[in-house]
C-alpha cells in the first residue's frame, strides 16, 4: 500500500498561476511520490490511512531551482577575489581547474554543494561542470532533480580530446539517464568567447538530433558583448539564435545582463529561458541583469546563484533577495517586480524551463510532491504579516528544516538523509588545504601574524 | 578571583589596525571582561587557572556593529513592501506607528531585535526609536552594548509634547544612563525633512551643553537633497554642518546616499560618520551610497541594516555582502573595498564611531572581551581558503554560535541566555496578529484562497 501522508503547517504557498496561498493551519497530503491535496487543515482527507507530520513550526512552499551553476567549484570557493571576470579566469581559476580538476574533484565539490543546496532549499539544479559521471553521480545520490551536460568548446576541454570525443561522451551521457527519474542530460556551449559559431552549429545540430537541451553563458559583460558583435556582426543571443541552439528541446541562457533590443524577440520563445545570476554579476562588476525589459518582452527569466568561486554561497534565497532589491535599484520601479513573480521564476517557471513544467514546480494536485519546510521559529521570521516579503527578503538559507523531492526527504529536521555530510565536509576541508598548499606564493592566503 | 578562560578556535581574526589574522589553531585568553592574550595555540598561557572553552568547530572574529536601526519596527516586518521611501511612510508606517507604539510595543519590538541581532553576530547597536525607557529596559537586559536616543521634531513626537519636553526626557535618559557599562544616550535630530533648521540647532546646542552625541536621517533620497537645497541653500550634511551638529560629541549620520562634493569636507571630521544602509537604499529604490568618494575622502563610513521593516533582517553579514557587491557593480572597481577595509567598518570603525574606539571593536590585550564565534561546520562554510572572504561572501547570519560581550555570553552554542527568547516570539506573534488585524482591508495580505 502506497504510504500516504499528511503535512500540517503554519502556511502554505502554492507558486500555483493563481499564487494560492494559505495563510494559516494548512495542508499538504501526499501519497507515494505526489501532492494528492492542499489546503486548509480543516478540510483535510480524515482516513485514518494518512500519517500526520506535524510542522506547524512552518510554512510549506515548493522547493527551489537554481539554474545556473557548477557545484564543483565549491571547493575553490574565495580563492580569489576582488578581480573582474576575466582576471578572475586567467590568473586563477583556470590554472586551478587544470592543475586539480579530476573524477574525485567533481564527486567531492558537487557533493558538497548538493548538500549546501539541500540545506538552502533547493529541489533542482541545472549544473555545468566537467567529468559527467562523477558529476551524475553525486547528483543521483543527492537525490536532486538536475540537469547536467556534456561540455563543448573548439578544441578539447577539460574532460575531452575533442569535440568528436565530446559527443561520445554526450550520447553516454543521454543513454545512462535515459530513464533517471530526476536527471537529465543536456549539451552545452561553453560561451561565444570560447565556441566559434562552427562549433555552436555542431552543438544546435547534435541536440536536435539527439532530442536534448543546451545550456550556454550568454552576454555576461558588456566587453563579450562588443567582442562578439565586433567578430561575428551579432549579439550573443542573436549567435546562438543563427546557429540554431534556439531549437534545442529547451535553451537555458547564463546570465543575459548585456542584451540588444532585438534578442528580447529571440528570448521570448516557449523554450528558452535566460538565467540571471545577479550576486555574481554584481560581484564581479559585469553588470546588472535587464530585468524590466524581460519583464517587459513576456520573456522567461529564471535565477541561479552562478558557481560558488565566484558567488560564493548557492543560497537561492539571498539569490532573489538580491535579485528584488538591484532591481528597485537600478530601474526605480518598485511595483514591477513583485514577490510572486520573483518567486514564481525560482520555483514553477524554473520547472517550466526545464520541461518539468507539468509535473513540478508547484504545489498542485498530481504533481509531484517536490517542497520545503521553512522554520519560522527565529526572530528575524517574526511577526509573519506577508508571507511573500518573508520569503523574498527575510528567509535565510539555513531556515530552510526539510526538503522533500517526490516525497522523499532529502533532509529532515536539518539533517541531511540523502548524502553523508559529515564525510563530504572532511573531504571537502582536505581538499581545500591540499588546493592552498600548492598555490603560488604570491597567491597565497594573508599568512598568520606572528605575534611576540 | 577573576574568572579566567581560553578559547581555541580554528582561526581568529583580530580586526586591529594591522589586520592581524591567526589562520590556524589560536586562542583568546579572557580574564574577567577583558582580553588578555590572543595568537596562536602553541603560544598560549599555559597557567592552569584557565579554563579551556573548545571551539575548533569556529573562528572568532570580534563582534559586530549596527549603527542604525529602529529595532522595534521588527514588529512591522514587512507589513508593507514595493513602495518608495516617502509613500512606506505616509501610508503605513506613520499610520501604524501612531496607533501601535506604545512602552510595550518597544519593550516587545526591541526585544525581538535585540534576539535578532545578537543571533547574527551583533554586540553593538545604535538604535533609534520611541519610549527610550522601554528601550533601554530592553537593551540592558540583552546585554548588547549600545547607543539610543530621545528623538526631536519640529513640534512634539511620538513621545513628547514639546521640545521641551523631549530635552527633559533626554536629560533624565543621560542621567539614567550615566554610569551605564554598555549603554550610552545621545539626542535624535529626526531629519532635515522634520526638523527646521532652529531645530536642528537647539538639538546642536544642547547636546554641546550635555556632552553628548547625535544621530539624524541624512540624505537618504535625491527629492531630499533637492527639496533642502530648495529650502535651505545647503544639502542635509552642510546644514548638519551649519546647525552646529557636527560639533557633537559624535556624530552619526544614517543613510548619506545622496552628498555633494564639498560634504565630504564635513564628513572628514573624526568625531563624524556616515552609516550606509545599502540593502535598505536599495530595496525602497533610495539609491547606492557613494563607497568610493567616501573612501577617497578619508571619511569614515560604518555600516547599519535599518530598521526591519524597510530591509527586513537585521543581518549584518548580509548588510556587508551586500555593500562590497553593490559597491562592485556601480562603480566597476573591483580593488578600492576589500574585504578587511568592509570587516573594519563593521568592528573597530563602528566602535570608534562612537566613543568606544579604545576599549572595543578589535581583539587586542585589554581591550574588552567583545567577540563571536562563527560556525564553520556547513556545507557553505568549506573549504575556508581566505577568511576574510568567507567574513564577507559567505558567512549568514544564523552561522554565529557563540557572541560574547565583555567576556559574558549573551548566546552560547545557538541559545540566546541573555533574553527569554520563547517568551519574546510568542510576544512577538501575538502583536503581530494584532497589527494584521487591525489593517484597513486594502491594506489586508493576501487571504486564503478558498478551494473546493
Amino acid at each position: 500500500m502506497a504510504k500516504k501522508k499528511i503535512f500540517r503547517a503554519q502556511g502554505l504557498v502554492s507558486s500555483n498561476t493563481a499564487h494560492d496561498v494559505f495563510e494559516s493551519d494548512a495542508f499538504l497530503a501526499i501519497e507515494a511520490s505526489k501532492i494528492v491535496g492542499l489546503g486548509s487543515w480543516k478540510d483535510r482527507p480524515r482516513h485514518k490511512s494518512f500519517q500526520i507530520e506535524d510542522c506547524r513550526y512552518g510554512v510549506i512552499t515548493p522547493g527551489l531551482y537554481n539554474l545556473h551553476t557548477h557545484l564543483a567549484m565549491t571547493l575553490f570557493r574565495g580563492l580569489a577575489e576582488d578581480l573582474d571576470l576575466f582576471s578572475w579566469l586567467r590568473d586563477y581559476i583556470f590554472p586551478a581547474e587544470k592543475k586539480w580538476v579530476d573524477p574525485n574533484f567533481v564527486r567531492v565539490g558537487t557533493e558538497l554543494g548538493a548538500c549546501e543546496l539541500i540545506r538552502s532549499g533547493c529541489v533542482g539544479v541545472a549544473d555545468m561542470y566537467y567529468f559527467v559521471e562523477a558529476q551524475a553521480g553525486a547528483l543521483d545520490r543527492s537525490g536532486l532533480r538536475g540537469v547536467i551536460g556534456q561540455h563543448f568548446f573548439d578544441e578539447g576541454g577539460t574532460d575531452s580530446k575533442s569535440q568528436d570525443d565530446a559527443l561520445r561522451k554526450a550520447k553516454a551521457l543521454k543513454r545512462k539517464l535515459k530513464k533517471h527519474p530526476r536527471l537529465q542530460a543536456a549539451l552545452i556551449a561553453h560561451a561565444p568567447y570560447t565556441c566559434s559559431q562552427r562549433t555552436l552549429e555542431f552543438v544546435a545540430q547534435s541536440a536536435k538530433e539527439l532530442d536534448m537541451g543546451i545550456m550556454m553563458h550568454t552576454s555576461e559583460t558588456k566587453k563579450e558583448l562588443a567582442d562578439i558583435k565586433r567578430q561575428t556582426g551579432s549579439s550573443p543571443v542573436q549567435l546562438a539564435k543563427r546557429s540554431g541552439l534556439l531549437e534545442a528541446k529547451f535553451a537555458l541562457l547564463a546570465h543575459c545582463v548585456w542584451l540588444e533590443d532585438q534578442d528580447y524577440n529571440y528570448l521570448r520563445q516557449s523554450n528558452v529561458t535566460a538565467v540571471f545570476n545577479p550576486q555574481c554579476n554584481a560581484k564581479l562588476g559585469s553588470g546588472i541583469p535587464p530585468i524590466q525589459k524581460m519583464l517587459a518582452s513576456n520573456a522567461r527569466f529564471c535565477v541561479g546563484t552562478d558557481g560558488p568561486a565566484s558567488n560564493n554561497n548557492l543560497d537561492m534565497f539571498a539569490e532573489i533577495n538580491f535579485l528584488s532589491k538591484i532591481h528597485h535599484v537600478s530601474q526605480g520601479d518598485l511595483k514591477s517586480l513583485p514577490g510572486q513573480i520573483v518567486f514564481d521564476s525560482v520555483t514553477r517557471r524554473s520547472a517550466e524551463a526545464i520541461g518539468l513544467g507539468a509535473q513540478c514546480g508547484s504545489l498542485e494536485e498530481g504533481k509531484e510532491a517536490d517542497f520545503i519546510v521553512i522554520d519560522t521559529r527565529s526572530p528575524h521570521m517574526q511577526p509573519l504579516h506577508r508571507i511573500y516579503s518573508h520569503l523574498i527578503y527575510s528567509v535565510q538559507g539555513p531556515d530552510v528544516e526539510s526538503v522533500y523531492v517526490g516525497g522523499k526527504a532529502l533532509m529532515k529536521r536539518r539533517r541531511i538523509l540523502s548524502l553523508n555530510e559529515p564525510r563530504i565536509l572532511r573531504e571537502a576541508a582536505a581538499w581545500g588545504q591540499k588546493i592552498r598548499s600548492a598555490l603560488p606564493s604570491q597567491q597565497q592566503p594573508d599568512q598568520l601574524a606572528s605575534r611576540a
